[in-house]
């Protein structure tokens, strides 16, 4: 069919942002969704909404002004937030972090001080979206993109469309028992994916085995309770084998709860993203190995596991793609 | 808004199917899906395609005659069978029961049998869309269809809509892991829900409680390895305090599994059908209790677990959804 409409990439501007745990990343693009400009800052979630609002609104800015703008010349900002969203109120429900934000209405905090429509969104969800407009997940129709980092949350993508839920809460896959008598999770539940691979069980197995006196470069951090995720990545890529053990399980164990999603909603693609995907096939691996065993073969034979082509940006890019929605949303309504 | 069209409940005459591994149920309804006449007839679904086709053609035939009809009186058929669909060949994909069924055109067969069009569906999905049109699932927009038999499967409803998944394997809950060193499952995995929940499982346990001496009804049963699912749930009706036992952790290991539905997909209401559910709350109860320390606030706070309404009745009941759509698809393509 004949081309009737096309986007003008010049039309305008729009600003995708990820809200994390310790750090924001904004995205400036035009209407065609190049990127223009990014940048990450510090961010601490537990400052709560009044200081997390307020810094994300100083950065905002300056970030602007580097590419010579201000935000009268911005059409649209989406943000992803590691929550579950109320999409009609704008705030999130009930967080097991953000704990502090619950219900505050950031969406419209954010509009009014701004003057522009703003789109508020899950962070995992927004990774899939993003993964699934312009990354490895193009085209595919049934999607779980899989964000391991500190906590583990997902995005589903069903039937071509970003599943939410009922109350805006799907993808919880770091709440997964995948043992019943396992060790507790901050959610009070044992034995979920979370407690046993999540940021802060990976650093425990670390301080454990530097405990241990197990030969790694793990031993020279001191004190050694200050051991974090990200020391035992950093190891394990300069070839650490305890590091590299930690990750390999962490894998097996990811494999796990990831063959329940597979049997569940048999998608054609699980996009690994988060801090754990920068490891590559050193996780990569061993969740393949483990969907082998555990998934049935219906579902297994037409599921690829991949690993975040974004990085990083897949969830900001995935607030600019609500930002243009919402242009094109205005566009078709005039 | 006006009712410009009404579906005219003598117009024509729909059978729903609902293919067991021991049964077939056929249900005869009219255009407005009233139930006409039902019979359930024993069935083998290990006896393979070619006699299994030929059991349900062969018992179809008088089930009409008794309504005074014939084959050449029925609009249309819906057929649910315990096994992932291709719904574009209309046969079953790998499926983890009806192996020798893998891959045999059985909507074709029955359709060139009977000259009339056959929807081939999957019985669980037959279920949550059989509740959810006549059942206790109507206006939920996110459900899902559990039936807990010798298998475990359940149906997805999504937003509003029946959810295959990539290969129509969606649903397959009885292979999520719930524990990860626990027992070997049919399908090769260990610490399946079905391995430990299953039909099977149960009569396992039983059969264990008798030989060690446990005072239960089920030790008259000889010789003891006979015992089977069936037993436990009739002596946990009259009261037996073993078998009664065994249908708690049932429902404590089934509620792990849901836990992770619920997290997953964040429905607003979890269905119980197939045999465990004439149990009621028995095993509802141990369910709920787990589900509130295993889901997230934010999806507990929404969702119910109940029982199916339509019990052995909700597959065929879907089905009868299946050809009535049928006959809506041809009628709005005249």
């Amino acid at each position: 069919s004949p081309i009737i409409l096309e986007i003008n990439p010049d039309g305008g501007k729009v600003v995708g942002i990820e809200m994390g745990a310790t750090h924001v990343t904004y995205i400036l693009a035009d209407w065609s969704a190049s990127v223009l400009s990014e940048i990450e800052i510090p961010f601490n979630i537990d400052d709560g909404p009044e200081n997390g609002i307020r810094v994300i609104d100083e950065n905002m800015h300056p970030f602007l002004a580097q590419s010579g703008l201000t935000i009268k010349d911005i059409s649209a900002v989406g943000i992803g937030v590691p929550g579950p969203i109320n999409m009609e109120y704008g705030m999130v429900n009930a967080p097991p972090i953000m704990a502090g934000w619950d219900r505050y209405p950031i969406r419209n905090h954010l509009q009014k001080l701004w003057d522009i429509p703003v789109s508020l969104n899950n962070d995992a969800e927004m990774g899939a979206l993003g993964e699934w407009a312009y990354g490895v997940g193009r085209g595919e129709s049934n999607l779980a993109y899989i964000k391991v980092g500190i906590g583990i949350g997902a995005g589903l993508l069903l039937d071509g469309r970003i599943y939410h839920g009922t109350t805006g809460s799907a993808g919880e896959i770091g709440h997964m028992t995948i043992e019943e008598d396992g060790p507790i999770c901050t959610c009070g539940n044992r034995g979920c994916l979370e407690a046993i691979v999540g940021g802060h069980a990976i650093a425990n197995q670390a301080i454990q085995a530097a405990r241990s006196g197990e030969r790694t470069v793990l031993s020279s951090i001191q004190p050694i309770d200050s051991i974090t995720s990200r020391h035992v990545l950093a190891a394990a890529k300069r070839g650490d084998l305890i590091a590299q053990r930690i990750v390999i399980d962490a894998g097996r164990h990811l494999g796990t709860a990831i063959s329940g999603v597979i049997n569940l909603i048999n998608p054609s693609m699980i996009i690994i993203g988060g801090g754990l995907s920068q490891m590559g096939d050193l996780v990569l691996e061993p969740i393949r190995q483990t969907i082998k065993v555990r998934s049935l073969k219906s579902s297994l034979q037409v599921v690829r596991i991949t690993q975040a082509l974004l990085g990083k940006r897949a969830s900001a890019m995935g607030s600019v793609v609500q930002a243009l929605s919402i242009v094109l949303h205005q566009a078709s309504n005039k």
